[in-house]
């Protein structure tokens, strides 16, 4: 039993800029559906039982990047040189806590690897092989670069290429944005949010975008919002998107709603496509995207877990 | 001749946390002095012939680059294991253009990639071999690790570890928040930002702080203000330091120096040591810091050049 002031929700993401809607089978869109739900279930299992917000957001996060569809952590894309670099951050918005990583293959769960800079370093932000270098001396779980690898998306690569070297590249709104995420507001009140990629398809090796910059594609904060983005990062970075969703409600007290609406709706009118997933200490939930669509569900204490992918209703499941 | 309306104003930093005042030496706080005098008059001779805002906030930067006294590209510090590794930044207010590079070391003038980075590529962010290789491409200068040694700065690493085994850690305010940047507010108006370090002495390889992160220890907006940070990097990173100054200007309509001193007070009451130099469109000028000194100076349009360390008047070079 649990009250509206004292309950939970939980929103996760699984990019924005989905399959065409005419070239999305029923089949691919039912897995996207289960993938979605699944890591609504992993967050909402620990939320259900009093547990932490950045416990829940971490859970529902490492199901997304074990699931191949999602390009983080397993299914990964490839960069323009045919490596893997991976990003990820999380941040505790109950004390402003953050870990973040960039530039890594190796870790099966780069969000574990973020949730470790935050809890076992005394930094924020580690890349490269020193990142890697601190997930051995902390025992994080590596994967064979053979985890990572799958012909879907070394065809997505050379499909990229081939494109470039027509001078039509050909990088998808799905292979562009893909990222995942999860926001959570626990039953005692503390936000948290998680954010992880493979980054662009095809990208320059080195290149980082938002997914692991505090502010930019993540930011949780007790006082406003959880936030987690997903959109060219580029431009989330350039216009600091998830902090600006927090400034708007903290300084021009703005809602939850209006101030992601308008922060998305931003972005776009700058050539910024993408969105993102955001709750507030109200349990009020924000999910505005300005691509055709965006992977995304939510679960609420005691309702049914939601999933959608365009703008057509809800899935709703059992409890 | 100039207008109040359109003159410039250009302010440089080379630190939060100097040297304890009663340890500075008067030649050694001299030369302070000089190199940032050097500084202000690299970017005022652009600014003064009508030059761009990132023009000018680049020209500073590689003279603080250039200047081993400063932690930031040849008076860079050693990491834990005795390798260099530099971050930087820039950043554009007239359209929000920005570049960053992380954990470099061969670019004889970090800010130049990040240049480079916003101006020719398509990316915002790049670290590492990646940065390493675009900067090849691109034909920036690079310099032998040996134009980057210093036996001072190698001592103070030595220094610092010897304190490590003894567990009584020294990193002193110096060595701790040495950052170089630069803002400016050209007399069309724009705005524009450049931050460069070579981290904390001892840092852990892999470790970037707020340097290059948009937001963090950079920001600059044609609509609010420039801002350059300088200090414990996570803290700035935390709590989107840069970009709160920016947010309590544009949404909770506070001045320049309302909002950059609220964010460095903020920080200090969070255990976050530093400061920031801010200037805004209307010609305003910021420059608080919450440690014992901060190395700064600025000029302004038509006037003298100034320069301080701690507290105490500005020292006031000839035009």
């Amino acid at each position: 039993m649990t009250s509206t002031e004292t309950g939970f929700v939980l929103a996760v993401h699984g990019g924005a800029g989905t399959v065409p809607r005419v070239d999305a089978t029923a089949s691919l869109t039912a897995l996207h559906h289960t993938g979605l739900r699944r890591a609504l279930i992993a967050g909402r299992d620990i939320l259900a039982v009093g547990g932490r917000a950045i416990d829940a957001v971490t859970a529902a996060v490492v199901v997304l990047e074990d699931d191949p569809l999602f390009n983080a952590g397993r299914g990964s894309v490839f960069t323009a040189t045919g490596t893997q670099e991976m990003d990820a951050s999380v941040m505790d918005g109950s004390d402003h806590r953050a870990g973040a990583v960039a530039g890594i293959l190796g870790p099966r769960n780069p969000v574990l690897a973020a949730r470790a800079v935050m809890e076992r370093s005394n930094q924020v932000f580690l890349i490269g092989e020193g990142a890697l270098a601190f997930c051995r001396e902390q025992g994080i779980a590596f994967a064979e670069p053979s985890y990572f690898y799958s012909e879907k998306r070394w065809r997505e690569l050379q499909h990229e290429l081939a494109g470039r070297r027509r001078e039509m590249p050909i990088v998808t709104a799905e292979q562009g944005h893909g990222t995942v995420g999860a926001v959570a507001r626990d039953r005692h009140g503390n936000l948290a949010a998680a954010t992880s990629t493979g980054g662009m398809v095809g990208k320059t090796p080195g290149r980082v975008g938002d997914s692991p910059i505090i502010g930019a594609g993540i930011y949780a904060d007790n006082g406003t919002c959880a936030v987690s983005a997903t959109g060219h990062g580029e431009f989330f970075m350039r216009y600091g998107a998830a902090f600006e969703v927090a400034a708007r409600m903290r300084y021009a007290n703005q809602s939850l709603q209006l101030a992601a609406r308008s922060v998305v709706d931003g972005l776009a009118a700058m050539g910024g496509s993408g969105g993102l997933v955001a709750v507030d200490r109200t349990r009020a939930l924000a999910m505005p995207f300005n691509t055709a669509g965006m992977y995304r569900g939510y679960v609420q204490d005691g309702g049914a877990i939601h999933t959608a992918v365009y703008d057509e209703p809800y899935q709703a499941g059992p409890h």
